[in-house]
């Protein structure tokens, strides 16, 4: 078995779920920084900032600074910049704290009548008159990006409306598709890379979600190991086209693996 | 050319747009009206009560009466004492004083938490709260019924979001897709001949939508004129698998059409 250098950590389902820490995880954390290697959490959670992220982690227990967290924002403020370099300077942003905060903090301006791209993520105060301006923006030529597509969020109440219906009326009313940044698309993914200076061959991506975690490691070209204690089950696995490198139950059994393959 | 003694007439881009009538259209409904034809004004729009409606009709100068008008709001209370009868008696309901006028009246009582079904008709004051309480009733086994799919809405603001987006961000959140019961759906041209007590072949339906008005005819089976003063264009009709009875530029041309057959 190779031996990983860099490691992509997934967040809710891999690392905890709701207000408990999973079982393995700390452990698997603490492992990862004793044996020297480096290592990222990133989520497609566009709704906080990194800072806020990295505080959350802390408190369950896990090292955790605000430069080795990615989320799905500030990816998005990245492709801006990279891909619509010269042509996008303005915005109108549908989100919450994490979204504003990483587009402020790339360099944007916010228009709400002219944008030159219209931004969605995750936005519990989502209302007509937001997809009404995103709407009439997108009709007047913006381009259309989305944080993330997740349909549904798990959440303690049940599953509620993610950032993808959120965008899915956007994109009804305008006829217009958004582009999505975060997982399973590439983006994200590569942008961690860069973050991290690791090479994919050397990288593994670590997460609960055939469809978003370890579709995004797949399409990449990097190696993934799929943990069976979020979203997925082995028998979805076994219906999929989508393959993971590596599955463990829990992420202890991953610490044995690898000990036991030198 | 057949003589039609009952017809279904379209409101915005057939007589009236914005806030001006459309030249023909007075003088159509007068003939209908002084020549003895029944008729009935449907519209897709569920946000306003028929007593709105008619008065709106009036203020523009036609003849009309609540009770001389279908909306999608009065369609769908009538479909889902039809079509769910015994099974749906609580609603959890999206919209405007239309649609929750319509189904009071119908007798349905209101509940957000275990509606038996969920109702979504076009609602400006539609916001992530409202999404969340559908998502999670249709997660728990209540119906999805929508007034009408309609995407966009043209406004004098552009074109603004219609039901159909705000159905569609449901749909994704929740893997269900509504029924619809607007145009082009069979179902409120049915109700509408019910309330004439017309026979399908001494119908014609009236309207400027190729794919609501006259898609609803033909699968209704009932002639359609298409009048081309709003969306459709005789382009568009030309490209299209859906063909109208009759075509004409304006309502005056009508009545000169049906003079000349006689």
């Amino acid at each position: 078995m190779k031996t990983y250098q860099a490691y992509l950590l997934d967040l809710d389902g891999t690392l905890y779920r709701g207000k408990e820490v999973i079982p393995g995880a700390l452990e698997f954390v603490r492992w990862l920084k004793d044996s020297g290697r480096d290592f990222l959490y990133f989520t497609n959670n566009s709704s906080r900032t990194p800072e806020q992220v990295a505080e959350k982690l802390r408190a369950f227990g896990f090292p955790a600074e605000p430069d080795q967290v990615m989320t799905s924002s500030i990816a998005t403020a990245r492709f801006l910049q990279e891909q619509l370099k010269g042509t996008a300077q303005s915005v109108y942003a549908i989100g919450e704290v994490g979204l504003i905060t990483a587009l402020r903090e790339a360099g944007f301006r916010f228009d709400e009548d002219r944008p030159d791209a219209v931004v969605v993520g995750i936005d519990r105060d989502f209302h007509y008159e937001k997809m009404k301006k995103a709407c009439l923006a997108i009709r007047n030529g913006a381009r259309f990006i989305g944080t993330n597509g997740d349909k549904a969020l798990p959440t303690e109440e049940g599953l509620l409306p993610g950032n993808g219906s959120l965008c899915a009326a956007i994109a009804t009313a305008t006829g217009v598709d958004p582009v999505f940044v975060g997982k399973p698309e590439p983006f994200m993914v590569h942008y961690a890379l860069e973050r991290l200076g690791s090479k994919p061959e050397e990288t593994l991506v670590v997460g609960d979600n055939l469809m978003t975690d370890i579709q995004a490691g797949a399409v990449g070209g990097i190696d993934t190991l799929l943990v069976y204690t979020g979203v997925t089950t082995r028998e979805q696995t076994a219906a999929s086209d989508i393959r993971p490198t590596y599955e463990v139950d829990n992420l202890l059994q991953w610490i044995q693996k690898e000990a036991a393959s030198r």
